[in-house]
């Protein structure tokens, strides 16, 4: 019998009960402008301040190096922009990776209109940055070193504190998208040695349209939004009050329930993995076997077309993805599996399962099961399959 | 006895029941990224679709001129920031008033660093921008004339209709911030004959975290938040689905109750001016007499410091400001009070009331109440007030 089931968590998340109910107050009651001065605006303030000292205990920050903004393609834009700009007096070269979000990779190809010169460092065939590469590519023009925390579609989670020693030890500025980290990895700014760091809300079962950048004190940043005085003047617009208290609970409580939800969501994935590698063969998982997210599993299906796979489960209830959400519509396969270096054949076929805190095994099963037809089904028709029916024809899929 | 009155509508409005009813399925239900292609994705993006047709029909847009934003700030950001860039090739001019947001004058001034040349048009003693000298100044080099359709602190309607012809004729581009005047004026975008406009959500009972940037179909734009496909590939982030889902929902109802909500609001504020007038001497309402927003009067009461009687009233629950909520904090007295050429004693003493559709009479009469009683102790030891009792020295109010 056919059922929903969202295994693509990674794109976004529910917005949990718990956090729900700490924002409906905000939005018609408390629903004042912090920035007023009056007791309305001084009660919304109360509640942002609150929400900041969350996010900020969460990455054992000053709540004053916590900025709110609109998301983490805000904050990643607003890091690498206001970075550049704000330290084009020491230099122009930036490092990142080839695997990075499209939100810092587009900034970066902004930035190099601008006169600025990007490395994009490549990475081995488990998504991992070469540090050797990192080292031999810092100049005494670099300012900026930016690397995610862990990759959106194959879950590699970077060595960042290995990372962020080699850019302070030359001098250079270490900014990470720690959006699909926040909640998996832990995240000591201090300890790791953090300037920069990028963060999301509805990723981690809080609402939509939150972020934040995290700017370590004495760290020169220009505005992306200027208008007001909102947010210690660097970023201007009246703040999503709401959105922000549910951010801090969210935030609040994937720190507090962090071992235990990993620890569930991980076995889970186990299982997922070993259901499919030993019920359907000729798969590949995508990524490094240990050091990733633990809800993320990126999986090719040879001779099998992602894109009609996840049209096939879809149709079964099955909502997975073939990169990044905000790359659907983007005819281009995946930049992350080319940079791992799958041949084309495999890249088309990358699927990315992402398993969430509602996750049951049930789900996992009615999964495997469907997968183990649907591949078949489909392998069947592929062109690229030698044991193929058809051959050299697929058209009847790939329809979309 | 002492009530709480809010009466500073201009800064946020709280969320309206009708709105918040229809945000509420799309954080824990139908919550997916509107971008994932499965079914959830689409389900989600049809909740943005209603909501982007309405906020289109609200100002007779074309749906697909409609790209969503964190707020006003972020659109006025955007517009001038992005039209500048993608017209640099045509000249470096750019035109405004010295009566805009912050978000507008800041980006100019951002702009300025970067080469262009901006005019800052003076205003009447009304507020009202001088058509004339905006024909003198538009030169060969013009590319953009933004001009707000209402002000933020004064409430004063620009006459967009000559000015937007006026750029026209001359080959020039029109941006108007109406942030301030959705719901309260009649917005036709091709009547008006407008090429960008800014919009928010949080002005007019909808969620804050949300607005729109109008831009006509043809006229192109650079943009600020790069980074997915989102919004035509025009700005990169997740969608914020509740809010954009509020949004639409709030722009729908400040149309279809348009003409019985500011009948209700004027006639208020027309009461609440005849009795200020009427029972408190030495008053200047500042700004147009009628052609000013519905429910926004600013009143300089002579010989008071406007942030004391501010904190006077307040504590009677009075929720009234000084200026715009995003300047607060900034010692600076208004940019907009100075621009109608008011005396200094009098910029100072600039109160914005701001009238909602939550506003009853009853409330009305208690702040008048209030502001005889609080006017006239303010005036007893103002050292401007040659009848004070304390003559030349006001330290004990102004300790904020």
């Amino acid at each position: 019998m056919k059922r929903n089931v969202y295994l693509d968590y990674t794109a976004t998340t529910f917005v949990s009960d718990e956090v729900l109910t700490e924002m409906l107050p905000v939005f018609s009651t408390n629903f004042a402008n912090p920035s007023s001065t009056h007791h309305f605006g001084r009660e919304a303030l109360a509640y942002v301040d609150k929400a900041r000292d969350r996010v900020a205990n969460a990455v054992n920050a000053e709540s004053t190096e916590i900025y709110f903004t609109s998301g983490g393609t805000e904050s990643n834009n607003w890091a690498l922009m206001g970075l550049a700009l704000a330290n084009k007096s020491k230099g122009n070269h930036i490092v990142t990776s080839q695997v990075e979000h499209h939100s810092i990779l587009d900034t970066c190809k902004k930035l190099e209109t601008m006169g600025y010169k990007v490395t994009y460092l490549p990475v081995d065939e488990k998504g991992l940055v070469n540090i050797a590469e990192l080292i031999h590519v810092i100049n005494e023009k670099t300012i900026l070193v930016s690397i995610m925390t862990a990759n959106n579609e194959i879950g590699t989670i970077q060595n960042i504190s290995a990372i962020s020693k080699i850019a302070h030890e030359r001098n250079v500025l270490f900014h990470t998208d720690a959006v699909q980290a926040i909640g998996a990895v832990p995240l000591d700014v201090k300890n790791i040695g953090i300037d920069a760091m990028s963060m999301s809300s509805h990723k981690i079962y809080g609402p939509k349209g939150c972020g934040a950048l995290y700017v370590k004190k004495g760290v020169k940043i220009e505005n992306l939004i200027s208008g007001g005085n909102q947010e210690n003047g660097k970023r201007g617009g009246t703040l999503n009050v709401p959105a922000i208290v549910g951010f801090g609970k969210a935030i609040e409580i994937a720190c507090r329930d962090c071992t235990i939800n990993n620890k569930k969501i991980k076995t889970l994935k186990e299982y997922f993995i070993n259901r499919v590698k030993n019920e359907i063969e000729d798969v590949t998982i995508n990524g490094h076997a240990f050091q990733t997210l633990p809800g993320l599993v990126n999986i090719s299906f040879n001779f099998v077309e992602g894109e009609a796979l996840m049209l096939l489960l879809d149709l079964e209830g099955i909502a997975v993805s073939t990169g990044s959400a905000c790359s659907a519509g983007n005819k281009d396969s995946s930049h992350v599996l080319h940079a791992i270096g799958l041949p084309k054949a495999i890249v088309q076929g990358g699927i990315r399962f992402s398993i969430g805190k509602a996750t049951t095994k049930d789900e996992i099963d009615y999964v495997v099961d469907v997968l183990k037809t649907k591949v078949k089904k489909l392998r069947e028709i592929s062109p690229l399959n030698k044991k193929s029916k058809l051959g050299g024809s697929c058209t009847c899929i790939q329809t979309k």
